[in-house]
């Protein structure tokens, strides 16, 4: 087919009118809306739209863009249109536990994530040979009290220079400054070994264990500079006994992580993430957006 | 609030501009969007949307229908529009099982599902007390092999009489005749006690005990005349062990039933369900649409 | 079979030998342990043990008790032998939300928990007519600051009068003072409507909301001093999405609630929870332990 | 510690004592059972047990499988001692999809599985670059209707060559033939990517798609000479939608796949799972019995 497949995200206020302004554009200009999902938040009085549409008669990202203009200051709307097939650059961060950058690379290798890994940056060196082994640059960033400023601007450097939009804290496990956080809002994804809010900070399967739950979990949420506290993008439990001990968590917990850090790159690489205050609208994902381009 | 709660569901060849057509539809009409989902089958080429939105200027539903014509005739839809809070009449059937009707008439009662349960048909006479102490009319129909088109007849008055809409079987042990099932077309939600398409028709849970598996299922659909076989809305497992029985799987599955069905029945009823050939579209609730009238 | 089916609950140090101890004197005593299990806690260095078994050779439970004295004593083991096909009596006490109360109320109508429900105590009027209907007596309490002590004085009058051995607090939303949580340790189960240790208190469902997590559940605990710290044990979650309000996960939470809720009092009443400093210690369920005796 | 911790599995016709038998075998051979699982079952007679134990007094294996003889006599047992830390040999088998050799290579590199994969066989050469960078050997052996017995000679060469004593068929697309299935009996686990019994032979995402289920799934098997059909150890499910295409079952299929998978060598691997017939026994997790060696 010759047609693009494009998409639309929009959040503004909720006025009447602004869905069949935004459907009347992108029909004017030949596109066909194959799948969308809305959501009006009452209590903000926020509307939020997402929309997947074929761009039928050739128009171009930066032509839909500057037609939109009108749109976006009528509304006072933050729009962006995307080409859902282009990849997205992304820098991993990991410190020693290994398996949701072990997933996310196979995830990238097998085309199931439109993400180019541009980069993999570590305090330790253990994946050093792992990441290299996959053509990927790998950085590695020892961070103290003392360097802290300096090990963050070195980040920043690599993010910026690598043209990286979204950084992901597979397992990194040194706190970000809350300059950092701030300065990329809502483009740092965080894996927490817990169900969050229970058991945040240090060691969460230890706690986990200690107050006995039957189930542990794992949450992936955008990074602010309160600790555990961003956005949740996506959550999952798994069910634990009295015969594991903290250390069987951390191995049954690995595969809650991976995957849940994995459908929540997902959904905000597909554009179906909103920050909305500190919580977010996650909107079901387009058909056909799982689909990987190699069999393994 | 003075404004009422609608909803419309489109089903229509999928033809560029409909969406737009629908959205300035109810824009022009004073109508405010509050959620809305959208689903184009490209196998089909069939597009399917629904709508929830407030009538902020008064339109009432006739009014809207007949404005709405034109839009229907151009793209060859099939369209309703109705009030989200009206409560739509309902008719249920059980046999001896009563799980189900238990947590339907709980549901019901607190104002959880928006139904109106007009009448309870039976060929056992075990929930007569129940179902009365309800202030339910409780309809006892004995079918055999001979009286059966007489007692499906008794049955279509009954639900013709009370003008309920939707038919639901709550664990009803006797095959429907191809004639009722045509008559009331997606009309009548089963539940059947397995996870579709394994152990089909009868004693699903001692073939799943034969066969050893270690989740156990329920499955809400459609009623068509190929018995187990019609549209599929809802399905969910609960795990077994070695350590259970067939007899515990019965109990066992009570719980997933009950749920199964009451959400397909949610489903149904708030209009998120479309049939597309021999499966459904399942749209998601609306924000509140779970909210229930009372506390118990 | 003229064979009684009885179980044997077993806690003392981990000493080599127990085990053994207790399987020769079930068999000497012409019993056959039909299942069992054990877990021996490396971090207390406390064994715990559950066996079923059938008295084939027609000892009774008292004199199996006697004969095990001995064991008892060498073993300093707290040891309980029961039927696991008798009833314990238990006391419901539920406010204004009914969704437990009505769940336990079908299981026991249906014999699906081995539990006779000798009595239901509100501090409110709401369920009166349900729960006389089912001829179980009912006693309205009031509670206010002033009467508290008075108030379960009369509470645990009636516990005591009828014979109950369990408190279940079936969305009972007075806090209980510390005296009469010490009195009751082990004794009263309760169900919180949130994931503990997230969103303790009053609330939940709002915090939740609040806070935007994107999986909200329920916690059955034994009930301590320490509010809603008690040993967990049963929880369960079930999914939320931005399009669902805090009244929405009110309705959500009743299946999960009424479910978990269950499960504990099943766990609970066929002895298969060992409180264990402040965590609990779940065996798997015997063979036919969820058969219910009736159909509905 | 200088204890070896070893386990023991027996299966014997269900008589009365054999516990005692057993307990005070261990007991009296200076053992401590740390846990342990029985299964009774009525239907067939056959009694089911797995000991976890640590030999505080220096008994090796062999000398406790040669005291035990007598008891193996008495009660016609089917017994088995083994070193629960010692690491089993495997052969794993794969055609063209990738994700659960992935899955079990990250898994053995991490020490979180007690396997030694000492081959990889394929009928591709699409993995032996992954494979051979591992230091593990592969073979490619090329499979055609006229070629198969040979084939299966030099598979059958490879596994007892290498001394395994498990082949699990990670995505092998290859139907073995008769008598390498009977020959193999128990020793042979399959991951077939649907909820069986539904969706047997090929396609089952397709199957899946066109039948309109609401839940897709995975099953891990032994294999037998019937097709799909032999005895389920692990099997679990994930929710799609109408908006996922049979393609994003194939995506959304890898998770659930690699780990159903997982969990079934983690059960066979550690003694936990007993054939019975046409079904399995599989015991709980011993404690600890997840942990893994390193981080990642």
């Amino acid at each position: 087919m010759s047609t693009h497949r494009y998409a639309l995200r929009v959040a503004c206020p909720s006025i009447r009118g602004v869905t069949a302004a935004i459907a009347n554009y992108l029909s004017t200009n030949g596109c066909n809306i194959s799948d969308s999902a809305q959501f009006d938040d009452k209590s903000t009085g926020r509307y939020f739209m997402r929309v997947s549409f074929h761009s039928e008669e050739g128009r171009t990202l930066s032509q839909l863009r500057e037609g939109f203009a009108e749109i976006v200051e009528r509304y006072a709307a933050d729009a962006e249109f995307f080409d859902e097939t282009a990849k997205r650059k992304v820098v991993l961060m990991v410190s020693r536990f290994g398996h949701c950058l072990n997933d996310l690379l196979y995830r990238w290798r097998i085309g199931a994530l439109p993400i180019d890994i541009v980069g993999v940056i570590s305090n330790h060196t253990d994946y050093q040979k792992l990441v290299v082994n996959h053509d990927i640059p790998f950085h590695c960033i020892k961070v103290t009290k003392e360097n802290k400023p300096a090990a963050e601007a070195e980040q920043m450097r690599i993010v910026e220079e690598s043209g990286a939009e979204l950084i992901v804290l597979a397992r990194y496990m040194q706190v970000l400054s809350d300059e950092m956080c701030r300065r990329m809002s809502g483009r740092i994804i965080n894996i927490h070994h817990s169900f969050l809010p229970s058991f945040k900070g240090a060691n969460p399967y230890k706690q986990a264990f200690e107050r006995g739950v039957k189930l542990i979990g794992a949450t992936s949420h955008y990074v602010t500079a309160d600790l555990d506290e961003g956005p949740i993008i996506e959550q999952d439990t798994v069910r634990v006994t009295h015969a594991q001990s903290a250390d069987d968590y951390v191995s049954l917990g690995r595969d809650v992580e991976s995957q849940v850090l994995a459908r929540a790159i997902h959904a905000h690489i597909h554009g179906r993430v909103f920050v909305n205050g500190n919580k977010t609208i996650v909107f079901p994902p387009s058909p056909g957006s799982y689909v990987s381009e190699r069999m393994g």
